[in-house]
């Protein structure tokens, strides 16, 4: 079935099908396996330059002049599409589109007799990532450990004071941290594009709190880092729990069990597994630990696709119908959140292999930092 | 009409919306006046925390054991959907959707009898900016002079070397620019998101290229900076042309014909006057110049409106049918471009007042750097 979108290069799918970022959305045709795309005079030069070059440029002037002959009040792109798609012959057939194609956009080429059938994964083939991608992933890991071991290192050399942490004279705040972490990896040509979490206490315990004010002593220090790599898009994703000074018994436990759970996942980690299987060894290790999985406990999936999304297919969660593959990268993260005691979560990225998996995030999972 | 939007924060208008970042597809209703936002429960903690108080937050856990009652092969968000549109009364009524509505979304409700209408500008107050945004953009581009200054310093202290422009004995190119401006506006929390343009030489004289290798004295620099603050997601966009060394006679008159054509434009700027009136006002002057409008010479727009998106409307195009009212914020931004001769481009940012305009860059555009 011949393939169709539009969008600019923030759209994941367009940026993984050209290679280089356009500003202003383009038509892509994929028919009978020649790709094409058709944009703006103005980006041809760009694209020959920097875009793959199996994908075929041709400027979008022509087509308008025919758009404008078109009457009724359908704005420029819905003309457009209706004379992309007669001249491609596009028309009498049947066309996958995304569902990020844009709904007028569609309603026009309907009306018109397309016949265009959505898909919910409209390239499948971003799942199995190539030897590239998992190599810009690899070196993001790599960068973002050095981000972890600077946390660890800043949380040493602190002391506690009362209710507070004192780093060099200056309470220790979740703002301070990120723009540490900001700086830290921004040299490695990371960007923070999605917003990090460094919490503690009771921002611990709810899991997609970004964490702010200042960081306490004794309770769980979630860290959660997804930056992007601002020269091939790509994104990491890494998360490490710390208590500065002593954690309760029951954290001790939360972080054992969080700590079996991953490598439960990982010892169900193979070709041919179903996600859903690899999440179930991580909630049957949570549960023999004695802690609770659903409504609260391990309330979230134990982790997600990564590339140039940070939450993309294969997802791993109860709900999942998906069988691993080689080349598929994604993230290992249970975790255990209780209101009263804080969250602890630890996430790695690992890419399935012919012979069961590789962890691209190896690093310490130590709690406590004295 | 209501107003139903579906999609994470990366999206500008879910981001106007709720003014904080959520990195999952959720479910924004406006019906009546009253705001809803249908969310992950594990969201809702930080929705409160961080997100606009006038929008309620509720969590979509109960819609889905709903939704799982739906028989059919239709994924989770769609059955979600259907279920949030019969629980809020929707399904007898014409509701506004953006374009960018997840298109299968949109084909299982109309399947089930809702009348979705697609917005072509879904938050058309967008376009008039409140005094806080006008604040971020403003607060950008003084950032944003910061890196201009630092180019012109940066070419001012280099030398001519025959066909090379030296710098600490290094030869001055694209990248090595690109990476210190990065550095620079990173310190001033803003993100290049988008890929700025630092080009010169053949490069310039195509307008999208965003330019590599060495920096050729002698011809035009186009420089075009658009970060993104990382604080509060407001673009900037400006750019300067400049020529180390020596200009050509052409270049001289290109140049002062695009600085005419810019004031020309501004001269134009007021409250009612339509945004193509103003595009046409700096072509009449390019014209006027001697030079060409259209297929060569001035091949691109006046401008863009700027905010959550680089571009975003009303923007200023002979195409335009927008009437500029106070609080629009666009870009004036005229160009010429000679594959012989190369580019000059001279962009600022203007917020439209009562009054007339006020220019948000005020920035000398010399040309020439000795």
């Amino acid at each position: 079935m011949p393939r169709v979108h539009l969008a600019n290069t923030e759209n994941a799918d367009m940026y993984y099908l050209i290679g280089t970022r356009i500003p202003d959305p383009f038509f892509f045709l994929e028919v009978e396996g020649k790709r094409t795309a058709i944009l703006n005079a103005l980006e041809i030069g760009a694209f020959k330059e920097h875009a793959d070059p199996s994908v075929d440029a041709v400027p979008l002037e022509p087509f308008l002049t025919d758009a404008r002959m078109i009457g009724g009040t359908q704005n420029r792109l819905c003309k457009l599409a209706l004379v992309v798609f007669e001249k491609y012959g596009l028309m009498k057939k049947e066309v996958a589109v995304p569902r990020a194609f844009p709904l007028d956009v569609a309603d026009a080429l309907r009306e018109a007799g397309a016949r265009l059938i959505v898909q919910h994964l409209f390239l499948p083939e971003r799942r199995i990532k190539t030897k590239t991608e998992i190599g810009y992933i690899r070196e993001n890991l790599e960068s973002t450990k050095v981000a972890f071991s600077y946390i660890e290192e800043t949380l040493r050399n602190s002391e506690i004071d009362g209710s507070r942490i004192m780093h060099r004279g200056k309470e220790l705040t979740s703002e301070f941290l990120k723009e540490e972490v900001e700086k830290v990896l921004f040299d490695l040509k990371l960007d923070d594009v999605e917003g990090m979490i460094i919490s503690s206490g009771a921002q611990a315990a709810m899991p997609h709190h970004k964490g702010k004010g200042a960081i306490l002593p004794n309770t769980t220090i979630i860290c959660d880092i997804f930056f992007r790599n601002r020269r091939n898009q790509y994104f990491g994703d890494m998360t490490r729990t710390y208590v500065k000074g002593m954690a309760s018994e029951t954290v001790m436990r939360m972080h054992a069990a969080v700590s079996r759970a991953q490598d439960a996942a990982f010892a169900a980690l193979k070709p041919g597994a179903s996600a859903k299987s690899v999440f179930e060894a991580s909630a049957h290790a949570i549960r023999e630990a004695g802690f609770d999985v659903g409504e609260k406990g391990y309330i979230h999936s134990l982790g997600h696709g990564l590339g140039l999304e940070l939450h993309e297919a294969p997802n791993a969660s109860p709900h999942s119908t998906e069988t691993l593959v080689p080349g598929n990268v994604i993230t290992v993260e249970p975790g255990l959140y209780y209101p009263q005691d804080g969250g602890v979560r630890i996430e790695d990225v690992v890419v399935v292999t012919e012979r069961g998996y590789e962890n691209l995030t190896d690093h310490p999972r130590d709690l406590i930092i004295p």
